[in-house]
This record gives C-alpha cells, structure tokens and sequence, in this order.
C-alpha cells in the first residue's frame, strides 16, 4: 500500500486525490497541502485519515509519505522535485518539470546525480489507449516511416489570463511532448504562425488559432493547430502519415443519434473528462511501479520533459520573431533510455 | 434520339419528364399524357416541342412516341403496359407492375407471348451505387454465403390515406424487389409483426413501424422495418450477414458539422432526392438499351415485378393472421433469365 | 477494505480475481474455491496472502469472507446464494441466477425473507459506458416513446459443446437483461426464428445465427440477433427506435489506418476485452456499495435474474415449437424497486 | 443542341468526349483534334458523326463547332482560348488557363476586351455535391468567420516527370482554387515546406509530401499537404476552422465490411473516377449555360484562373527560398463578378 502525499489540491489536484482514494488500487493518500487550506480540508473531510500539513517540504519529509504528487503551481514543481529527489521519493509531477528550460535542467542533473530515476511527469496522453494504438502501429513499422503528422488541440473556451505563452507552455506542449513520444525523436527546429484570430478570444495577448510546425532531427514535420476558444467541443486529432498510408486517432465512442434531419453523436468540452480513464491508467501504472521500487518505462520522464521545455522556449521566440527557429537539443542520455 | 410518350407528370412523374429533357443523353419527350390537363400543360410549357395528349392509350398509339413511361395511378399499369407490349415498344413502368398478382401475370404472359422483353420495372435501387457495390461484394463470394440481411426503410412523414396495405405495396415493395435481386433468390415465406404504434401514425388502419420477416428459398432471412412516420429523416439501411463477415449499406457523405458539443451530418427527409442520382442511372440505361434495340439486363423485368406482387399478397395476408403465410412462386422462366 | 472470497478461477474467474486484486480499489481477495486445486494455486501464486480453500461452503462460512464472488459452473449458482443468503453475505453472483427459472425463484423468495438485498447479479453491459449513455438518451424522453430496438449480439468462433440451448442461456440472455433493464419494461412474448446456418456451426443442435423476437408489456418489439460463429469479430449492436428518432451504440473507437484501397479500423475477437471497462467498473461499484452496507441500485438484482430465467425459457420453447409463446412474467415487487 | 469540338483526347480529354456523348444532355461533339491522329481515330471510331481535324486552329474556326473543350497540353491552353475569344466561341478550358501568369493575365485581357464571359475553367470541384455543402455552410455564416482550413491532396502514385513544379502547378493548383472560391478571397502570403520525402518519391527534383502554407487577404491560414505518392488511394480531405465551429468533407460514401477483425471501407486510386460526377455537373451545367448563350456563375472563370497562376508563382519562389513570399493579386474585376 503505497502511501502518498499530494501538494495541490485545485481542480486537477482534487481529482487526482479522488483517484488514488477511490479508484487506484494499493495506494492511500496519507497527507495533504495547499496554499489555500480551506478548499484542502474541504476536499479531505470525508476522509478522516488524510491530514492536511500547511508546509509542502514538511509534507515531503514526512516519514509517513512514501511518494509525492505535484499538482501545485508551475513555478513551484522544480523546488519540490529537488527536495522529494533529494530525500530519494517517488515524483509524480504534473507538467510542466520547471516553468524554465533551465530549471528543467536542474531537476534532470539531480535525479541523474542521485543514480535513480524517480520522476514521472504527468503527459497522460502516453496512457491513452487509442494514442496507444497510434504508437504501436507506427512504430511496428507496418506503414513505413512517417514522414508527416496533423495534430490538433482544441478546448471550448479558455479565460481571460490565458495568453499567446500559455498557449504554448500550457497547450502545445502536450502535442510536443505526445509527438516526439510517439514517432521517438525530438524536434530540432519549431515555427508558430498566426491565421486570423477569433473573436472569442479574451485577451489582446492571445493569438487564437495558432499553427505550430514543428522538424524532428529526422525530417519529420508535425504541423499543430492549437486553438483553445473554438467553442464547440474539447477536441484532440492526430494523423501521422507514412509511406505506406496513415493512421488517424479516433474521436470517442458516442451514442449516435439520429433526429430532426441530422445524424449526430455528443462532443464534451470537458478535457479532464475526455482524457478520464488516461489519468486513471496514468496513476495505477505509477502506484504499481513505486509499489516495485522501480520506474514506470511508458511514461514520460525527467528528460521528456527537459526537451519539452526546450521546443516550448523555441516556439515561444517564434511568436515573436515570425521566423523558423532552432531547437537545441541532443540525443537522449543512457540513464533515461527505456 | 428514343422518342419518349410519358403518361403521368404528378410528383414522381414531373421529375421523371425533367430528368429526360435536362439530363438524359439521346433521348427526348415528345408527348405527355395526364388525368390533371392543367398540371400537364404547367410541366411541359418551358418545351413547346412536347405535345398533350388527353387519351393515355392515343399516347401510347402515336407514331412520333417509340417508348412508353408509365407513371400514372398504380391500377392502370397493367391496361397500359398491355396496350405498349401488343404494339411491341418499349416500356419503362414505374413499381407496382398490377394492382395485383394476377394482374402482374397477365403482364408477364403478355410479354412472354410476344417473344420480346419490352418491360424496365422501375425498381430504381437496382441503379443505386452503394447497393450495386453491396450487391457486387455478396454475389463475388469474397464474404461466403449469404445467411440474414437486416433492412429499414424509413421515411419522415406520411399522409392520412396511408394504410397498413400500402406499408406493403408501396414501400415493403421496394426491400422485396431488392433483396431479392440482391441475393439473386426468390421468397417461400412472410410473416408480418405489429410493435406498438407511432402517436405519429395519421392513419387508424396503419401500424407503423411494422416488421417483415421473409424467408427466401435457400433459408436466408430478411428482416424488413418499415416505418413510415420516422420524423427525422429519410432513411434506407441494409446489412448483410455472409458466412465470412457482413457487408452494409453506407449513409450518405455529408459534411461534418462539429459545434455546439455535438459533431453531426445533415439527413433529407426526400426519398426522391435521396435517390435521384439512381434514377438518373435508370433512365440512361433504359434510354441506351431501348437505343440498341435491346434491354436492361440489370433492371428489375416484367418477371420480377410478379414476383414482388406475390410476395406483398402474403404479407398482406399475414398482416391479418398475424402467422407465417407461404409464398407461392416458382422458379424463373428461362425468358427472364440474364 | 472489501474482504472478498471468490467460487470458481477459470477464465472469467481469474481475470474479475486479478481485477480485485490489482485495479480494484477497497478490496482484496482472502479466499478462493475451485474444482480444480491445481489451477487455482497457480492463479493465487503470485499473492501470498489469498488461501486456497477446497470447499466452497467453507469459504462462504470462512469468517475472513465478507462477500462472495460466484463464478463457478451454472448449476452451483442457486445453492451458493442460498448459503451466502443464509448469512447475510454480499454476493456477486455472475449470471445465471440459477440453472433453471424454479431455482432463481427460490432465490429471489429467499433473499426477500431475509429483507435485505444481498445479491447483485453480473450483467456487466448496465456498466458499459455506450450503453449507459443509450439508456439515459431513452429514459429522457427526448426522443419520445421506444417501439422497437433492434440488436445484435456477435461471437467470433465458439466451441463445439454450444448448442441451441446455450445460445439462449449464455448469449441472447445479455440482450434479454439488457434491454429489459435499458428500456424498463419486461417481456410478455417470445419468438425465435431459425435462418439458414453458418458452416461454421460445429453442433447439429446449433442453429446460427437465430433471430429472437421479444414483445414487452407496453408492446415494444427486440429484434435481436444471435450468431456465435460469425468469425469476423466480437461485435455488439443496439439500436433504439423512438418516436422522435433512433439511438445506436457506437463501434469501439479504434484508430482508422488508410492503406492498400481501404479505410480500416481494427476489431476484436476478444468478448472480455471488449467489455474490461465495464467490468471494472461493475467491480468497484460492487465494492463500494458493500463497504457502505448497501446495494448498488444500477445493477442487475436477483428479480433481474429471475426475468432473464423466465424469459429464456420462452425462448427455449420457441425454438421447438417455432411459434409465438407468452412469457409468464408479472410486475416488479416493491422489494426490487429503486 | 451544342455542337462541341474538342482539342486533345488524352486520358481526360477522351473521358470528356464519352462523357458528351453518352451522358450529357442537348450537346454532342462535332469535331475532335489531337497531336495524335491515330489515338483520336480509335476513340472517336465508334461515332461516325465526329469528324477527325488535324489543325486545332482550322477545329477552332469550324462553322460546326460552336463551343471548344481545350484538353490539350498545358502550353497550348493560351494560344487556343485566343484564337476562340477572337471568334466568339464558347470555351471549356481545363486548368491552367496557362502554363505562366503572365499568359493568363493576356488571356483575361481579351477576355475583358471583347465583353463577353466565354471562358469556363475546368476547376470540377467546384461542382461536386460535398464542397458545394461546404461552401454553402461556410458563407451562409452558420458557423461564424472562416480562420483557418487544413487541406490535404494525395494521389496513390505519380510517374517519374512529375516533379516540384508540377507538384505545385498541377496539384497543389486545385486546392488553392477551391479555397478561394470556398472562402471567397484571394491569397496574400504563401510558404512551401518540404519533410522528409518518401521512399516512392521517383524523381529526385520532387519532395513529397509538401506542405503548402496560404494566406488569404483577410488573414485566414490554408494549410494545404500536398502528396502525389501517398500509395494508399485518391484521397481528398478539407476541414473548415470557424469561429463557432468547423465543417469537414465527407470521405465518399462506400459499403462497410466487417471481417477478419477488421471493419473497412473501400478507397480508390483513380482521380479521374473520385471526382467523375463532380465532371459530368461540370459539363452538363456548361453545356446548359452556352446553350442560354450565358456563362456559368458557380464555376471558375479566366480570372479565377489567373489568380491561380499568381499564387501558384509565389509558391515556387517560396520552394527555392525556404521563406514566406508576397503574391500579387488584388480585387477582383467587376467584369468577373457573379
């Protein structure tokens, strides 16, 4: 029985916490921390052997916290990994590993100076079945090399504070890091272009859509639209072509229903939602692998996201200076190869 | 250039008479015949070439008209494809055949005693692409033997005057004459269920939606939905269930509308339009035959209209019975072979 | 935490075993009966802490048991419920209730003389996800009244000892249960029909594929499919007719592969895989209701089980007889109700 | 009747000519030309009425020929539609106007001196049924402003003279075209990028796949991929970005089959057969239109096929220069609108 301890319980923290207590097998949230210590103790009253500690590093010394989940602000993840890593736990760590590239490379040198690799970072979209499906087809090899992939990221509607940086470190970041994951290769050049914007979006910092393209060290290009007010639906799409033909990832099974002269099946705007039952593959995948004292090799690791903040800054210079840039990254070292 | 004497412009009748002035090659319409002067007269003003004619048989008679289409009330066909088949022209008869069996046998003997096939029976499915690829895929083998096909036809909305007959001989008729050309068999068995009844029925004599169940002579079933008062849409299903896999009918490509949580295709509540390229098909290749001095083969014949007119009595009869009523036909004649 | 003895590890046995075991939160398995000792020792290896026990009632009477799992031969079913009724143990009982209508009658008055709902029966389709959203599609009322459904229930290859009895017991069962509880009515008459046989069928006593007619009490008809060696895939099928329009299950979503002239994506022959969620989530339903001392009011009851008996006995009958048979079948009690 | 001569009866050339003569109504073909004396011979055999003329230019002036289909080699197209702008001829012309904008500019300037629309592009999409639903949803304004559309153009396999320039110039044509007829603008922006190309690649100056970046002068982004080896089938695809939400082009509509673990739809290789009833309401309506001694508002004009040439320009420049490169178009003439 794994025993966790979780720093962050907003929307995403709070259903992480309801996961591991009523869905995961052989694990228990043992403590609980959040800035806001109202909305933590809201959160954990109907379970009485949950305490809430006010000071996260306290939390992540606590002898009775096997392991430590990082649902906390994005400037905060680097400190926490660093100490969790210091005193040898198990991570989970939401993304971003650091709100710099160079942060990230902190944590990376840590956990690679510490001998042992014990980050996982929270790219759910690697336990999603049918990108699951995706990978395997591609990397069997049946359709040839790919050469191209389509990807889109699209939520219903985002708020005001949402502007062209989180566009990129929050949203394109998630096709980046499912890209280089699933064709195994990282990108070395990146360039962002802006189309017309809707008029949804809210905030004059906010170019929306945006088209990312993005050249892996193989040639390969993924073009990815990211367009995060499109007010239809949450809405993820993904084709890889390859030389012998293409694999596209489904939408979700919906009931279709047919009336008033339309065929139609429901879409939801909700993006935890959508991606559900990835979360829960996520977290039992880490439970299991933390109960065996090892790593989980399907997930993404301290390194994944080290390249993924390294494409990130490159597409957010592109923002600014219109033009195709450079991605400085090398091949992956041994201690995060498998 | 096929002289064409049209005897009938009401609904079906007008898009026919359209269909051979504006988009049917080497053929034109030089006479139409109709009860309603006044409507006749409407439909063929823009073609000042096309003459009226009040008599029907008159029509049928003239010199300038070397082919008959027949598109007036079901019970004068018999009368009118006699008349044609005694003057040897060619005939394009829209479905039923006769009012009844008998009469359709009438026909068939006329035929049959004439030495010529002379008669296109207007089961215009047969021209439909996506049936003919069905049909195609069943009869090649690739899917072994045929065993079960499950149908619906649906329509949106249907006036007071339809009844629990015309369920049968107006729209059952068309999944009879299908299926049987489909799987090239005839049917030795129909039974006829009444599930509760639509609050859209208009009608007190009309059950819908109601199931046909047909057996043919091989032992395949056909299980046929007709429902007449769907409210959503027009709407036509087949699938068939083959030893090795089932093939099944595609819906119309429509354009995908993803807004509004919902991701959905248009539907037409015109069975006409929903058709009208299968039509189009039908008459060109009555037009080419009748050209080469020839016939159809892959259109339904004089033969297979009997058929249908056979089969719709023993459903019409187990719509009383409630039971399992034979179906007395034989195998093909050796004239209406190929 | 549960504490869960489970009747019978053979295939379905051991995957809701390890179920418990690693995906199942709130629960663990302490015992485990089965004819076979050797196979249960090897499913239970890896987990020291479950005991093997050689007698089942012991099991049931162990005072480490809580709640029981019963997935043993069919005919053990009614005697293990009664015991674990007996004393007041939560039981899981896969279906069927009984091996006979009498025996899951017996079952159901026991349970009411105990006064307390103890048993919940595995119809795992009630916790498919796709079903669920059909079900509340139909129950909203938004498509108006259902008056007919049509269904299919597909295996890819089954053995040898399946014969006709088996396809109404083991197969047409789910869409019996499923349908009565999708719809909320039972059924009154029972029809089956025999089409032309696969060769595939490899026991003269299985006609495959059947088509079962159900009528329920408010008059609605189930055209349901049954065809167990139609080798292409596991495929489940339901669609809803209402007066307003018509719901259908979706297919899996899988991803579309374009290659070699076809669109494609992949199905399986695998009917656990198909329907694992499900399971799962019929599990952790089942356990959470026990850990709170109640029932879980979405799944299958005892009186459930009991109609699906009575209902398949109809059926049995009619394959004989060929004809319509009425199913003896009478209102919910109060008990049963919510 | 239209009396039709057509110049050049290659592979497109003699599906224009089968089709005039067997499925076009109130048009036949008079006189056909080809560099190629003895393929015209064969093809027109079968129909004694249509003479053979070896001068295109004697074809032109022909007093039995009131209308010209130019299906000749691309650099001939100018010097043709000259020669029957001069004489007030009726002109079909397939795409490109000509093989330099600087020849379809002199094209439009005759065109426009002599007052009288006489040319008609054979841009066929604009005349198929799915991207008429399209535009019609797009500029009906149900869906909000457009902002962005993802294109993909694949052909199965392409010989080895096809190269960059014919990637562009033949290909990628099409889809700059329909999108600005789709939208109703004309591009500003255009940028080429090539990927890693495919093995099937057979000329070494083609980069295959290539993706072609598009700005309209209101801002809208066209990404276009464009991949003539693409092996598996003729595939067209379109989606629509919308402020309110997106429309996409249907795949067509083909027979589903279930086997072998596989549920698939057909593809075909063959362009020509894709887009053939899109080519027969393109003739049809041309047809329709000379014999109204009118021109045809839905389908594409000289103009039209002068800013193709424009933009087409661009995006050879952009291939040698990596970069975004201007294309000089401006507003459209009142002579060419509606």
């Amino acid at each position: 029985m794994l025993r966790v301890g979780i720093i962050g319980v907003g929307a995403m923290g709070t259903q992480h916490f309801l996961r591991l207590m009523t869905r995961i097998n052989n694990a228990t949230v043992t403590a609980v921390s959040d800035v806001n210590e109202a909305r933590a103790r809201e959160v954990t009253a109907p379970y009485e052997s949950v305490r809430f500690m006010a000071d996260p590093i306290a939390l992540i010394r606590d002898t009775e916290v096997d392991a430590i989940v990082i649902v906390s602000a994005d400037k905060t993840h680097e400190e926490f990994c660093l100490e969790a890593l210091r005193l040898k736990k198990f991570i989970f760590c939401e993304k971003p590993l650091s709100a710099s590239s160079e942060g990230a490379r902190k944590v990376v040198d840590a956990e690679m100076a510490g001998g042992k690799r014990l980050i996982q970072l929270g790219f759910n979209r690697r336990f999603d079945e049918a990108y699951q499906e995706l990978k395997e087809l591609v990397v069997s090899g049946r359709l040839g090399e790919p050469l191209v992939a389509h990807c889109a990221h699209r939520n219903a509607d985002y708020p005001e504070a949402f502007d062209d940086v989180v566009a990129v470190t929050g949203t394109a970041i998630h096709e980046i890091d499912t890209m280089s994951w699933l064709v195994g290769d990282y990108f070395t050049k990146a360039q962002v272009i802006f189309p017309k914007t809707t008029k949804y979006s809210k905030n004059p910092n906010l170019h929306d859509p945006q088209i990312v393209l993005l050249t892996t060290s193989s040639g390969m290009v993924i073009t990815a639209e990211i367009w995060v007010n499109c007010q239809y639906a949450y809405d993820i799409r993904c084709e890889v072509l390859c030389e012998d033909g293409t694999a596209t990832l489904p939408r979700h099974a919906r009931v279709n229903v047919c009336t008033k002269n339309s065929s139609s099946v429901g879409m939801t705007s909700d993006g935890l939602g959508f991606f559900e039952e990835s979360y829960n593959r996520e977290f039992q995948a880490w439970v299991d692998a933390c109960n065996e004292d090892t790593y989980c090799a399907a997930a993404a690791s301290a390194w994944d996201g080290y390249c993924a903040a390294v494409t990130t800054d490159a597409c957010l210079k592109s923002q600014i200076s219109g033009g195709i840039e450079d991605v400085p990254l090398t091949d992956r070292p041994d201690f995060y190869k498998g």
